[in-house]
């Protein structure tokens, strides 16, 4: 049990559901609940966890904007894995209660805001009150003489604090997905399974004008998609941009180890973030540059035929 | 005080000191704090108020992607001003308590985050335990009884709820910065100010391979920067994306006009959030794509050129 | 007979059969020889002539350098049609003369080489030797006691002097396509046809880098395609360049009229070359990047929206 | 004596200069004088010279449309050295015979339009008649009783043929350059100098749209220079189009290397046609897609970060 796997606590969050998914191996022993997804990448910094799992896009429960600045300051952790849950909440309550004795219901605001429809129709009468998350509200609820009478919460949350569902999947609209990143310390890379991705953040070049073209273009030109594209002030001062780029491919393929070499060489810095399965292995095609396939064997030939041609040959 | 401005509340959050900024003028009781930010924008639609105040950027409070999905879907708003606030957390108490008397901290969990450093070296020993928002734990220290000593918040939390400030800008590092949005109802446009603001989704076509890079082309060919560039899955299906810009200029000058006419023709669909003063003032220049200048002027001219060559002219 | 029409001499070259299909309306006497490029250039610039043909893409005459520097510098003259033609050589000769006869062949010397499969098969004995061009080849053999027996010429100089047919289409390739301008003083442009090409040389700045790739996006994000893209120095100092373009469609189009406005304001200069009837009716689809279509209607959409969110709309 | 140089004759024209100043350790019987720019190509490919030298851009004695055909058609050559020449060109006569006494002067007709100012001036009585070449002008003059009394011609052609020079560089404007290469069989290129051209011969895909754009993109993303860039019909069908493009550097230098690798495997062929020192070591610096210098230095240094990044490290 020397390395747990630390997650965006407490017990019962969508993280903690996140990490089941990935690493259903583990104990609840080996589970280190922390309180912020700062704490989870210094539980990971400091050797204290061997892994962890942060939400890294779209989160009810924030997270966010938090991970995103973990992941491009302090000391680099690398991604390692990715699982895309959808974000389903449920009614859940204490043994023995049932939905007409709903009066005070708990949870957090953003959750809150998402069942609003559905709390409108189901329990009029009854007042909502905020928690910090959502596992939070129901680890309210089942203490002992809970002046709350249910919470919501993610279907999980129920289960770890011994609760029950008096409804499920009452959010308004059909689930946002939520996309959580397994963290690890620097080291050997995830296998490349032929469907994978690559994270980077890069740091544009203060004087230099068009740069989000020319990186764009260092990786159209080598026939890689990518699936992901924020721009982010650098925070060090204004007018300081980098971009937090997600692409397909793994960075053993020459396709991405090409377009990484140019961009390493035409921005101010480049951080890697990793390359990992990708967690939504059947549906997803990704619209953004789409172009041909680019395999290693289309490099080969192609490096074939320079050494032909840089020995005198013509084709 | 028929149209109040609705505001992501309670009240003392960072989103009510940037209402305050945008609009002094308010009293109190034409403030209106709002549970979530769906709350503001319902309130704004449904007439309840005539403007609304939400957290577009980098909040520590949450709210960035809920506002994004709120400006992208239902009906639409516009951005009639904005605002960039320091966020600046400061530990508030009840007239009385001294800082050595702290020993429950109650707060956001992300402020908490943003304040560890602080925390273990001022206040060693006390405890801190989350609440919905930095006002709300405000709000929780300054009832009577309160089982709270202090509260992590926006200075402006203190002087709603009457604290007082036992320490002023406690976090960790120097503070990021939040981006606010103000929001009206379709109408006229606030005015050119000459240093202004354009924001918009773009809707890529399905099927419109490089549809990214003509994106941008549409906007740099007329010597456009943009200042803020993001993809967001649009939800309808996998695999469809969108890009919210934030662009220089106003959308009665003619860069920005035909760049949003060339968008229109060659995007599935385009979503107009509003053009408005710019809340940086003073600094930023930013340095995505810059190029030269282009003026009403530089674009009346050459359309008289194109008006002689048409008749026939040679210059 | 006030205005002839000047074409690149003698009689018989492909250029006068260029202007017969270009003007057949025009007399024997309408019709002005000059003796090179240049002088067709100065005929139409001085008034001495109305209209001028000259070759200008693929010439086996020359010509195509001569009348670029033309149009480029001096006076401007306006292209106000085209017409492309098959280069076909003929074997003639004068009436009596028969194949086995001819001891001498006199044309010019691209000719000859264009013929040199046909002439070492069928002509292994004869000398051939060089004229200026095919149809004064063909003039020489047409003078009495000439003692050159046949001439490789167009099928128009043989008719152009009198002389006979022996051989028809005896060039060693499938002939090669030459393309020639009608040239005229500034003045009305033709009417659109719906299948037109703008001809245009974009005067690059100096100290603006990617200048290129903005110029063609300048096309791209109206939907214009291009069917000819040349770099040329501009001769006024090393390291200067011009581009020589041809896009589809008339400078009365919205298309072609908001790319033109944008080469103008982003270019040091720009010389509009002309509107006019593409030549090639049929069936040539250029590749170089086609998109979608974007007609007069698309704009005049696009100018709507953009004039209802101007005006507070939100669609 | 076995490998001769071939070049466009007859001897006496600019390119006799050219292959002067590329090869002066010639003997005049190494020297192997071509009737047309297809028969140099065709000595080489035979074997019949070892080199040879043809006029590639902005020859007044033509050459350039069919250089170019020659080499994209047929059997490959590598061009693999140039020259650039002012074009001058000089009144030449037989001995004894003086200014005043000229009154048939005989020149190829693109020579005489651009001496027609100085020949107005200067012998406004004379008739001047058109011949193949220059040299071929100048050939006639020094023939014994010629009816000619001089030739306008290149300096050189003097020389070859005994003739004295009456007038040097009448021509009317300042001198256009013309370009000479020199063409080898495959086989080992010339080393790299530091300041070398690459050409090429780019055949886009016909089912590509932005297929240009992409091209530009290979060499730009690489910070390769463009210094030449045309269109060219491919003749197989209407359509189709390749570009030639001349590049800074040598196919030796990764970046070259790297941008000829991503043109292969995006078009649908391509030719390469030399690296080779440039002729105009100089001055030019062209200005079409300036960017940074991109050494081997920078690409290995690249390369070594790739490979840490692949073996688990982040920097």
């Amino acid at each position: 049990m020397s390395s747990p796997a630390a997650f965006l606590g407490p017990e019962g969050t969508f993280t903690d559901a996140a990490l089941y998914v990935l690493r259903p191996d583990l104990t609840s022993e080996q589970r280190l609940a922390c309180d912020g997804v700062e704490a989870v990448f210094e539980a990971v910094r400091s050797g204290a966890a061997a892994v962890g799992v942060v939400p890294l896009e779209n989160s009810v429960e924030g997270g966010v904007t938090a991970t995103t600045a973990e992941l491009l300051n302090g000391d680099p952790l690398l991604i390692t894995g990715e699982v895309t849950l959808d974000v389903r909440f449920s009614l859940v309550a204490r043994e023995g209660t049932h939905l007409a004795d709903v009066k005070h219901v708990v949870t957090h605001p953003h959750a809150q805001a998402q069942c609003r429809g559905w709390l409108g129709r189901t329990l009029p009468q009854a007042q909502t009150l905020p928690a910090a998350s959502t596992a939070a509200a129901a680890q309210i609820v089942a203490e002992p003489g809970s002046g709350y009478d249910a919470a919501i919460s993610a279907p999980i949350a129920g289960e770890r604090y011994g609760l029950r569902e008096l409804a499920t999947d009452i959010g308004d609209r059909s689930a946002a997905a939520t996309r959580f990143v397994l963290l690890s310390p620097p080291g050997p890379l995830p296998e490349p399974t032929g469907h994978d991705r690559t994270s980077l953040a890069a740091f544009l070049a203060d004087d230099h004008p068009g740069a989000l073209a020319e990186l764009l273009n260092q990786f159209s030109v080598r026939d890689v998609n990518l699936t992901r594209l924020e721009s982010r002030p650098t925070g060090d001062r204004l007018g300081n941009y980098c971009f937090v780029i997600d692409a397909e491919g793994h960075v053993v393929e020459s396709r991405l180890g090409e377009a990484l070499m140019g961009i390493r060489r035409s921005c101010r810095d480049v951080r890697f973030l990793g390359s990992y399965p990708r967690g939504d292995a059947s549906v997803e095609i990704p619209t953004l540059l789409p172009r041909r396939t680019a395999t290693d064997t289309d490099f080969h030939r192609a490096q074939e035929w320079l050494e032909r041609i840089r020995a005198g040959g013509v084709s």
